[in-house]
């Protein structure tokens, strides 16, 4: 009984002298866990990257998930993890707002690059990566991504390419470059049948006679307990969670599938995943694409964390590459975000709008799509824009409303410099704490591969 | 001799292991510090407020400090003391992005409120500040700001007032709201001879008759030694850094003006100290002037820093109550964002558009203020706006040619609510580790001044 009481003492001390708030209580757990976590080793290293996430996103994401009821505005799932921020910035001669491909390679490898580069220097040098580091020790490995499994962000991992949009070479690059004569990644979980099953080679196929299974759907997945695997499920990129159909998986479902299989491996694994398409739906300025994919990738993080507690061998990192659309919380003079109508979309604007241009009528798809109460100019500006029979100018008229409702402001198709969150929890934790440089993460994470098994 | 060794050994392990990158070597140093700022009490406590710095204004300083002649962008003074980030909203019926006086209500007191509100709850009630705290404790208080030291920022940590416009009644707070039969604010350095000399009331005078220095230029403030002083600058606000003239101080001397005064006190002090128009920039999307602002802000900090480092019983807190603006690094798909025009203006966008307005040449004010060579249509555009012989238009015209030039993108003339970094060094520093709401700021400083002096 003493000893019960005892456990929870800090918990009311807290809560007496009103420290923390927001995540107060957690956060107490989590340093002293900390406390502790300098003395274990992390045996597996789980790397998540929210493209785009920048911090307007994440908060964004606490605003989404607020419950109306109460005065206080509820943590994200990251939120009592957040540890720092850190700079993005590529070195490349004509720009310095980094794309995702400079990015990635940045903290995969830990060198600064060009942007478009896939894990090599600014002389077209391959340089090495925590994954390929972490093959090399031994450890299974694994990419899953919501864009194709060779975009720049997992390729960068994966791949050494002088031009991210080289994604058959990627391909290749996946089955074809080993390290002591195996492949080097484990489980590739995304989309992209496109650039492996292609007319110049099957590179699925070649996966296949050598052992990995192949599958193409959630339900394949689920069956398969492979410990190697490729999987993919849309021919580029999957469709936005809030699009997909029962046969794509969602981010947290890819993620169970990669843990489970990565998860006996006695010498530990390192796996990196991917949100990919917060950045799509930035670079459409589709609020509601945004905060899909931004409940995708918590969920996701829900499956990692639950994981990590659960394991206790396992360092978590949460971070983003870059921002992206210049997206504010708060437009035009307004002093309030609503959520309530992007709470209210059943499907993105991009979705709507083909339907629309595919000949479906405005009313209906909008009726059908939105619960709201629409005004007839908000219906006539679509009507409007269908005319043309532009899926762009259609997309952009539906997106319109969504800005407007909520409150949401842009100013780029494009990415923007501003320094985005880390999170980080389990063993090492410490390592990541306060402001960082996006090369700092992989200059880290060789550190712990090199030092794995000490007891530092 | 191997002493001294001992004590170079964690820069070299730091630097081999290439741990920490941007602000390694210093973040090691401070976690060592903070090590032992446990068992350490906080005798003094800074809080530090850029209104309006969110995310992309710090780390646009960090590209404007930037050396180009070397691969790394340089830390600002900031990034090597961030510990993590703080969400700002309000308790407002209709608003859930904040105002300037509900943020920094919240910071004081622990309080959160409607938008508006002077240290009032949402029943109109008074709270307590840290001030107030501080000065019960018989602590000496500051406060430094370059808006009017009656705006809403300093105004919540002084005076207690239902609607923030009321700068008349906040100075009349300031002189008769007693603690203890003292006045509560021992230093006030900032803006707003129009709310102290009236024609009602010269509060002025009366503080001067209770003991209190009243200095109305740098020299004056500089000249005077007393330990209560009020300083006044300006009618309102200072002018922006880049424009001021010899007789309005800098927030750095007015910080250093105002640690002469307090650091005596053997019972300790609270400052705090406002960066104030780094937000008005942002309204008024002045790039120009945000970082003239940003810079102000940044050489107070180094003040306050060097200061704490010597004084080693010295908390510093720093943060922003809110981002303004919507700026973005970057813009119009644009992927550099450059800070030589930036550089390049000597004076703000504001200052050149009364000169114009005034009747002054387009093309000599430009010239004598912009050190770039302008295109005839970025002239001409000006010029076309100077017809209009709105003051409005000519600055936007000129502000125009920066946002162009340097890939600047704002979304509002208001503010937006996403997180804001929180930085933090000396005793106690611990405490405001990871993501917090803005009422913790108040809730740990109100506990560390309730347990000050006892080692915790």
């Amino acid at each position: 009984m003493k000893k019960t009481m005892k456990k929870f003492v800090p918990l009311a001390v807290v809560s007496t002298l009103a420290l923390g708030g927001i995540v107060g209580v957690q956060q107490q757990k989590e340093a002293e866990a900390a406390k502790d976590s300098k003395n274990h080793k992390a045996k597996n290293i789980i790397f998540m990257i929210g493209d785009g996430m920048g911090v307007p996103y994440t908060t964004a994401l606490r605003y989404m998930n607020d419950d109306a009821e109460t005065v206080e505005m509820e943590p994200t799932a990251f939120d009592p993890h957040l540890v720092g921020m850190q700079s993005t910035y590529p070195e490349d001669d004509a720009e310095n707002v980094t794309d995702s491909a400079a990015a990635a390679t940045a903290m995969s490898s830990g060198v600064k690059t060009y942007n478009n580069a896939i894990a090599v220097d600014n002389d077209k040098t391959d340089v090495k990566t925590v994954l390929e580091q972490a093959k090399e020790n031994g450890m299974s490995t694994g990419l899953v991504a919501t864009s194709e499994i060779t975009h720049a962000t997992p390729a960068s991992y994966g791949a050494h390419e002088e031009q991210r949009k080289s994604e058959n070479a990627i391909a290749n690059d996946y089955y074809d470059d080993l390290i002591d004569g195996e492949h080097k990644v484990d489980v590739m979980l995304g989309g992209g049948t496109k650039f492996f099953e292609r007319s110049d080679r099957n590179i699925a196929k070649q996966f296949q006679k050598d052992g990995y299974s192949y599958v193409t759907s959630a339900e394949e997945m689920k069956q398969d307990d492979n410990k190697q695997v490729l999987g993919l499920f849309a021919e580029v990129g999957l469709d936005k969670m809030i699009d997909r159909d029962k046969k794509q998986p969602s981010l947290a479902d890819m993620t169970t599938s990669a843990l489970d299989r990565l998860k006996g491996d006695k010498d530990g694994f390192f796996l990196m995943v991917e949100g990919s398409q917060i950045d799509w739906a930035g670079h459409d300025n589709d609020v509601v694409g945004a905060m899909s994919e931004m409940k995708d990738f918590e969920q996701a993080f829900e499956v990692v964390r639950d994981f990590a507690k659960e394991n206790g061998e396992t360092l978590v990192v949460v971070t983003a590459d870059h921002s992206t659309g210049g997206i504010s919380i708060g437009a035009d003079g307004n002093y309030n975000w609503d959520p309530t109508p992007i709470q209210a979309a059943k499907r993105t604007p991009d979705f709507m709008a083909k339907e629309i241009e595919a000949g479906a009528d405005v009313e209906a798809v909008l009726r059908e799509n939105i619960d709201l109460e629409l005004t007839s100019e908000e219906i006539t500006s679509v009507k409007k824009a269908a005319e043309t029979n532009d899926v762009t100018k259609i997309d952009n008229a539906i997106e319109k409303i969504f800005d407007q409702r909520s409150g949401t402001g842009w100013t780029t198709d494009g990415h923007t410099g501003d320094d985005v969150p880390v999170y980080a929890f389990g063993p090492q934790q410490e390592k990541f704490v306060g402001m960082s440089d996006n090369t700092d993460q992989a200059k880290r994470i060789f550190n712990l591969l090199k030092n794995k098994g000490k007891i530092k």
